[in-house]
């Protein structure tokens, strides 16, 4: 039996954090060995919200592709390319605009939400209100059967597949509804105990060096209630403590789960422990990342080839879905 | 000095008839040899508001193509090509959409009139709100200075300039600002005399053989208060008498206009006279149009050069706008 095809996305908004890679890479790289998978940097829906400023984009290309690279993905398993290299997306967003009602896009909960949480963009635009019809294009465009997805992404693919069944309704079976792959993922909090954000600038990032590393650990916050070493601190609800449990041996974090209740043991040097453990964690991913860095031509090399892979199937996509439409 | 560009498109939506002949292609026909000459066959925009019967586009374009060059608009004189053949307005129509608001396309007069008017289709989509967005990536990807429209037609050029001075602001110069050519046309009225529409029913074809033409003229209402033959008649009331102004000679549009005031010549044979100059003028369209249909090749291969060179200033015109904008 042929392998089910998956397909997700990331927008090229800046370095890749911890977040991304509990929330997504590791997933893509463990479904990279059982599906047949379609990761595409998302550079035209980072201008549905940013497309004030994109004088970043070209270069956040190249630095994501160079984070996925560095984690595992690996061009000989799956397909990695930029979606505005394959133009096949944009005409099938027109097409597909053609026959997406307007109350489809206003009722998508995200809609409102995010218009509300990013007030200072201006985002009254076309372009944003019709991103769940590129993000339509850029799913059935490979005839993706499941896309991994967070709970609050769900309601975009049931547009897709709406969108899909109208499509095939008017002009014959051509696109597949793709079902949502909701995935589990761990919460990962920033240094400051907010969720791990670009825009709180709160992150570790997958390029960060072993001194960053351990400096911005040096910033966490731990237990607030925890006041001075001498107070016995709570690791259930000390953000280093998570970490630890994560990164660390389980006899480090047997140790400082009774040690921190006794106040054995500091913040500073707990903080320290677990940053020598994160920076050992990180370490394969950072020289991947500064190997690549120091041979642009083979990150050029892995973009092509993933566009030349992506854009064969998007042209008998598209060849297909004209020629139901016979246009 | 260069040649102003001017750019012009039709949707194709069935056989042009006298209607467009005199509202437009006349007009092209002059401009041609005036002005660099960009004309379209809009085969997205009829999707706008026919996505549910694409069924004759293929056809439709081929005739409106045989259309064009039987009235004499050249190859070798102006660039005639299919909007769907040049991806790159897909494109641009993506970028653009990220940057205007939709209250911009809310406010298009035409936008409420047309869903009023064609209230029998289902026009609440983003296709069709986005029209707009969409003419404006054809004008503009050609950087014409022209635009020879109806006066219905300024609010689009306007909101044309609105964009195009939108993504100057934010990106640099890359587009020009089109200028609305107003053309007046002699009104043409239909067989029933409501103006001369397809969805009327009521025209005469380009590509009417001259029986045809003899007899559909033959249906023509004419003075709707002359009754008998005996009756005096008004020509200036009668739409067959407007006919013979276009059409006839002078001396025959003197008779009529005499002799119709006194009964002197009666409908029918108005009517005959004024079929036989009518034929006459378009059996040489006829001729042209029927050599073109046993010559499909040809059709053919005037449009994919039509296309070639529409897709050189294309692809042009869309790097400088990718490099502007960094994507």
């Amino acid at each position: 039996m042929a392998k089910k095809r998956i397909l997700s996305g990331m927008r090229p908004t800046g370095p890749l954090h911890l977040g991304h890679l509990h929330g997504a890479l590791a997933n893509w790289k463990r479904m990279q060995d059982e599906y047949e998978c379609f990761f595409f940097i998302a550079d035209w829906h980072a201008l549905t919200t940013d497309y004030e400023k994109t004088g970043g984009i070209a270069q956040n290309i190249r630095e994501m592709m160079m984070d996925w690279l560095a984690v595992g993905l690996s061009p000989d398993k799956c397909t990695m390319f930029v979606q505005s290299h394959i133009k096949e997306h944009a005409e099938l967003y027109l097409l597909l605009g053609m026959l997406t009602p307007v109350p489809w896009l206003e009722r998508n909960p995200t809609y409102k939400e995010q218009i509300v949480q990013l007030a200072d963009k201006d985002l009254s635009t076309y372009g944003f209100l019709g991103y769940p019809v590129l993000q339509a294009a850029d799913i059935i465009m490979y005839k993706a059967d499941g896309v991994p997805v967070g709970i609050d992404q769900v309601p975009h693919v049931e547009l897709t597949r709406e969108i899909v069944r109208r499509f095939n309704y008017l002009y014959g079976q051509v696109f597949v509804e793709p079902q949502s792959i909701l995935t589990e993922t761990p919460k990962i909090l920033g240094l400051d105990r907010r969720k791990m954000s670009k825009s709180y600038q709160n992150g570790i990032s997958l390029s960060d060096s072993p001194e960053t590393v351990r400096k911005r650990v040096g910033e966490m916050i731990t237990d607030p209630q925890r006041m001075r070493k001498s107070d016995p601190g709570d690791p259930d609800i000390c953000n280093v403590f998570s970490f630890h449990k994560m990164y660390s041996p389980a006899e480090t974090v047997d140790e400082v789960n009774r040690e921190c209740r006794v106040a054995g043991i500091g913040c500073v040097a707990c903080k320290k422990k677990m940053a020598e453990n994160l920076a050992a964690f990180l370490a394969p991913i950072y020289e991947n990342r500064r190997d690549l860095a120091e041979n642009p031509a083979v990150v050029d090399e892995i973009i092509a080839a993933g566009d030349a892979k992506a854009r064969e199937t998007a042209r008998a996509t598209m060849a297909q879905a004209r020629e139901a439409m016979h246009i």
